[in-house]
């Protein structure tokens, strides 16, 4: 709707395909990504690739060096596919391309804002009997809280072991994702932001979310707010989930939630995020909220859709509001059509939706 | 099936009601309990009535005195009801009943496996399309992880506010839990144990649950063990639930998922627990998963049935499987028998529920 915003420049994205299905579900991405740049009449967009994840570590024993991080730095756009390892590939240790690659991207890139979408397409089937009109985003914090990396391990493998866990919460930090929820909630109909924490058990970060809350929603009087504890939404989740229309919360209670609300709304094949730097000062990085799913990697088996909508995420943000609305219309259609149950290659599913941007 | 254990003795229960619906609840489960009790032919049951909650705390400030504490510790085990006053009665300091009365109570009476069963009984609608046959049991760990009250604040109120919350896990505490897990593994005609943890991100935690979970394993040759991620557990959760058979997990996780397994078996007005000590240093206490409720307090309307459901878990707990069994099966049969739809009042369903035990 209305006309689109001023002329764009040129658009460079960094792509990172990473492991197993990431490479496949990205390319269909990129497909879809130019063809609708294209029909709408944008200006052009450069790629480049940059090679990262359990297959390069095993070559290279690089998870993100300072120097691949400083020329990420210098690109628009960081489109991400998936990284990790098979579960039972003994040569990477466990979680190390998750946290040394993912996360530290997330973090050195200081993308504030994980944005995670929850729609329910029409002809999409939920687990849930009477779904209703789910249309919600979750913007979950993405730079703190439990996964700062800061717990350690005293007398391990004795009966005296202990391991600790530190969610580091800052006014910084939290601020900015409940100034960033309030303000998203502002351009969207229902106009309505829902805390999600556990203030009652985690007293010290809960009352700085709570509070945070009411002082940025005291700038935004028309946006109504409330609050839920993190088990009680999950409840909500799977009998109302048509209740919600921006959900804001910290790094893992986010996560928990966005997988949930993928099931609802259909699958994790579906579900697209964006890891927004919201201060300016570097890239956002767009990506399916899936893995990399090892077990059917290489096979064009994966559904490149959340690869698909992760890019037209990235449009939207890059300010290419047109093309990014081509390629949601464009999902949206072949999303409709699928209930005929005939299986798609992942190359397929990206020609299709990538022809159809055109229309 | 089979014949009950060798008599046991009098049981001694410590009845807290607390506050909201609480009391109501409880009521009917003392009565369901006694009704059993009497029919399978048990010896005594004495119960005695100890108020506490948001209301005792306005009278008299106390939460739960040492005093109080030692004398609970002399009873066999506790009925607990629920506590924790209305949202907005800003007369009591937010979340203060729910940690010094129900986590403190957890801690001190050395509650280390949160048991909560996750049950489709027939007849009931679950918000699932195609739940399938669920039956599984949640073993929550109880005394430590996130919920040990070890956070703190810095320069509260001020932009450079930093608020942490540090989850603290042991050898100890772990090993327990996932021992009593296996344990009931082993007694289930599927004999699987799943455990749900974040390890790619909480390291240090999450590698001493594994690595636990394999010490433990390879005890119980009969009893098989997978992984998931707590953000991949739920997606299982909604869409096929079947899958699971014994959860263990840590207490944050354990309080999200049991919610969520609340929900998709028809609701939190069905769901039981039982906070067990099992080093037989004190009292175990049982409770319905729901909250005080208060909006609906003392009107007769809150579904007694998961608080009747918890006097099932005290009963087997405390050796009487006989008048356990009576309990399952009477609220079985009722529960079958609700989908006409007919709306019954908190005693009405207590009085049908205690009616049919006999039988
Ligand atoms: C792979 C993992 C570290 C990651 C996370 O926990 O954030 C994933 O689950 C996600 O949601 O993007
Ligand atoms: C009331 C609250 C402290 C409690 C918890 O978080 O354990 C409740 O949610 C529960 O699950 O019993």
């Amino acid at each position: 709707a209305g006309a689109a915003s001023a002329q764009p420049g040129p658009l460079s994205i960094a792509v990172i395909g990473g492991d197993g299905i990431g490479p496949e579900v990205t390319a269909e991405a990129l497909k879809v990504l130019l063809a609708a740049t294209e029909a709408a009449g944008d200006p052009e967009v450069t790629t480049t690739d940059f090679q990262l994840g359990a297959d390069h570590w095993l070559q290279t024993r690089e998870t993100l060096s300072e120097q691949t991080l400083e020329q990420l730095r210098g690109y628009d756009a960081i489109l991400f596919g998936a990284v990790g390892a098979a579960p039972n590939d003994t040569r990477i240790p466990s979680g190390l391309i998750e946290r040394e690659l993912l996360l530290k991207l997330r973090f050195s890139l200081d993308h504030a804002a994980n944005l995670r979408p929850a729609k329910l397409y029409p002809g999409v089937p939920s687990p849930l009997a009477d779904p209703g009109e789910i249309d919600f985003v979750v913007v979950r914090e993405g730079t703190e809280g439990p996964y700062v990396g800061n717990g350690g391990a005293l007398r391990t493998g004795t009966p005296q072991e202990i391991a600790t866990e530190v969610s580091v919460n800052t006014a910084h930090g939290v601020e900015r994702v409940v100034r960033h929820a309030f303000e998203r909630a502002q351009q969207r109909p229902r106009r309505h932001v829902t805390l999600v924490h556990k203030h009652n058990v985690l007293v010290h970060a809960g009352h700085l979310w709570r509070r945070t809350v009411e002082q940025v929603a005291a700038e935004f009087p028309e946006v109504t707010h409330d609050y839920l504890h993190v088990d009680a939404a999950t409840i909500f989740m799977t009998t109302d989930p048509a209740r919600f229309d921006v959900i804001v919360t910290d790094n893992l209670f986010g996560d928990i939630l966005t997988d949930l609300a993928a099931a609802v709304t259909g699958g994790i094949g579906l579900a697209a995020s964006g890891n927004l730097n919201i201060s300016g000062t570097g890239p956002s990085m767009f990506e399916p909220v899936h893995g990399s799913a090892p077990d059917i990697a290489g096979q064009q088996k994966a559904d490149p859709t959340a690869a698909i909508l992760s890019g037209a995420l990235l449009l939207e943000q890059a300010g290419r509001t047109e093309a990014a609305r081509r390629i949601e219309e464009a999902v949206h259609a072949d999303i409709a059509e699928r209930s005929n149950g005939s299986s798609r290659s992942t190359g397929q599913i990206g020609d299709a939706i990538a022809a159809s941007v055109t229309g």
